[in-house]
């Protein structure tokens, strides 16, 4: 007799020079990063966005009557029709996203989970309602703690069926930096299905898993939240049964456009001598970037980037450059962001259990070589 | 000193049990299949159709005078800008196009290179000139045999520097089954960069492989091209140094929606007991699909699915459909597909050392479960 438990197998980490598994690949070709050289976009181009989905993408018809309910501990349940949301006002705010596991397939020992490399991010223009307008008109009762969000996706993760939840702090929730949205627009379009079509929440500076789509149902509790991608996943740990501390604000990061050309195998690049532009963007949940370094040499040396100037965009990443003067050769370039905080990206793998928040440093291996 | 030759690695098959590696993983992290939940779509939404970019996406300005060439054996070379192009007389066809790798890492052994599963695959409305009126307008001169499509994209396959470049047989370019198209919008709006922004060739029925994106020069030739995408890369071999045969039209495939809900990490499916619709989309370069067969006890038995009505566009996929009834326990579901010249999809693998057009029969392991 099958059962739900026997779906699922534990979380465990790759054993020494294994290769990525099925089950990661199944992953990998259902989630997608953003090819790098898209970073050359302020705004990233539909589909060039990362996308990242725990269970299936819920099928949203295009008339369906999606309603998002709130309730708890409010004095005012609220069930809201699209048509009553677009109805608010609404606010647009452009947000670097970036998933939690970004970097976990370049940890040793590897997790076994979504193999991201580097390139889990994008960054997106997103309309919606401002929560806390919504949570003002149910007004939200004292001793509250948590709001928690249900999206419509549902699956198991290690032997738990479960639709996907996640919560906030109230006052990450009501609070305006960041200002957290009820988006039904990205990019001045409706939401793209694999983006949460028609209502996701965005919250600008957090990894992607808070950022819940295919949005239904938001309840405020006075206890704190303990469901599963709460206190199971998205937690810092190195041993399996700490309690560890919750995956929140993205860490600083910079990633370059690979200059020259790629071998199609390896993804190697070609560069010819002379004067070669080494760009990128840079960000950080936590504070705005002040610094990106260039190292030509794998990090013996470093070089100032120069940043544009802000555009406005606080939530939004940062573009840089670096005119390097290429000879021929082997070269291994590397960029690291610094932020307002003074945190920076780390040259020894920041190792934990879930692969989360991994931002090391890019390291990008280069051949210069002359014109044949 | 570095050669260019020195970039590539020779082309290889996997070691028997050998994970997939570092290369294999940064191609999936850019490329990326069609979630199969996305099936349900006659038109696949932007951003889950299926991306495989050989190189980079050519960084092109939404204001770019982009320009294609004509020439070659013609009696009046053209030069047409994006205004020419949207000045002639348009069409828009529906077209399922489907990676030539597609399934290539459920071979054994596993041809190293981007690791489809089943998932390459994608329906999209396209529009633009037919590719025989600009022929025509061209003049193609007597003694013609094949036309080369250049693109903008520029790397490294085997120490081989080049731009993209495939060609398609005369009769084909200028013939009206399938009916060519130089490409600049996809479901009415232009070309997302990954897809080619601001033109591509489309060839309905052929594999992507002679869908050339970022499409810049059309050039006819006296002589058959030899071009490392047509004579070394895209042909069916059992050894090395076999001429190998081309890799053209799509073999017949059926694919499933799966069922019920997923695991996270296996990807393995729940249903519950009772009435499960079982639906997916099967199509064929080569002929209309005349039949899906369904199995529930991994191809032991077979079972006819109802075919949708024929909708009127030929080149693009089929919805079909069946009913079953569950009952707890483990099943392994199967689908099929028969075209119209007879053609099925095996249930051994098709090897080849390319791992081309791998049109194996889906297996789809499924528990099915009583509510917890």
């Amino acid at each position: 007799m099958a059962r739900i438990e026997d779906v699922s197998s534990p979380a465990r980490t790759a054993e020494p020079g294994e290769g990525i598994g099925r089950d990661e690949l199944s992953l990998a070709t259902r989630n997608h990063g953003l090819p790098l050289e898209a970073l050359r976009y302020d705004r990233t181009p539909p589909g060039l966005h990362y996308v990242l989905t725990h269970y299936d993408i819920p099928y949203v018809a295009e008339d369906a009557a999606w309603e998002l309910t709130i309730g708890g501990h409010v004095e005012h349940p609220l069930r809201l029709s699209m048509d009553d949301l677009r109805s608010h006002p609404a606010v647009t705010t452009r947000v670097t996203m970036e998933c939690a596991g970004n970097g976990r397939a370049l940890l040793t020992p590897r997790p076994v989970s979504q193999p991201w490399l580097v390139e889990a991010v994008g960054t997106a223009d997103w309309t919606g309602v401002p929560l806390r307008a919504l949570l003002a008109e149910a007004g939200v009762r004292d001793g509250a703690v948590d709001a928690v969000f249900t999206g419509a996706d549902h699956g198991i993760e290690r032997g738990v069926e479960q639709d996907y939840q996640r919560a906030l702090p109230l006052d990450t929730a009501i609070g305006d930096a960041p200002g957290v949205l009820v988006a039904y627009a990205m990019n001045g379009a409706p939401l793209p299905p694999q983006h949460g079509w028609p209502l996701r929440l965005v919250v600008p500076g957090w990894y992607g898993m808070a950022h819940v789509k295919w949005l239904r149902d938001i309840t405020i509790a006075e206890q704190p939240f303990t469901g599963f991608q709460q206190t199971t996943a998205y937690r810092i740990r190195q041993e399996p049964h700490e309690e560890g501390t919750p995956v929140t604000r993205i860490a600083p990061r910079a990633l370059m456009v690979p200059p020259g050309f790629p071998d199609f195998m390896s993804r190697a690049r070609v560069v010819r001598p002379g004067p070669v532009l080494i760009e990128g963007r840079a960000w950080s949940g936590r504070a705005p970037v002040t610094a990106v370094e260039v190292s030509t040499d794998d990090g013996r040396t470093w070089n100032e980037a120069a940043l544009d100037a802000p555009t406005g965009h606080h939530w939004a990443w940062r573009r840089w450059r670096f005119d390097w003067t290429a000879v021929p050769g082997e070269h291994m370039l590397c960029a690291r962001a610094t932020d307002a905080e003074g945190d920076t990206q780390p040259v020894d793998q920041p190792w934990n259990r879930g692969g989360f928040a991994n931002n090391l440093v890019q390291r990008l291996p280069v051949h210069c070589v002359e014109p044949g």
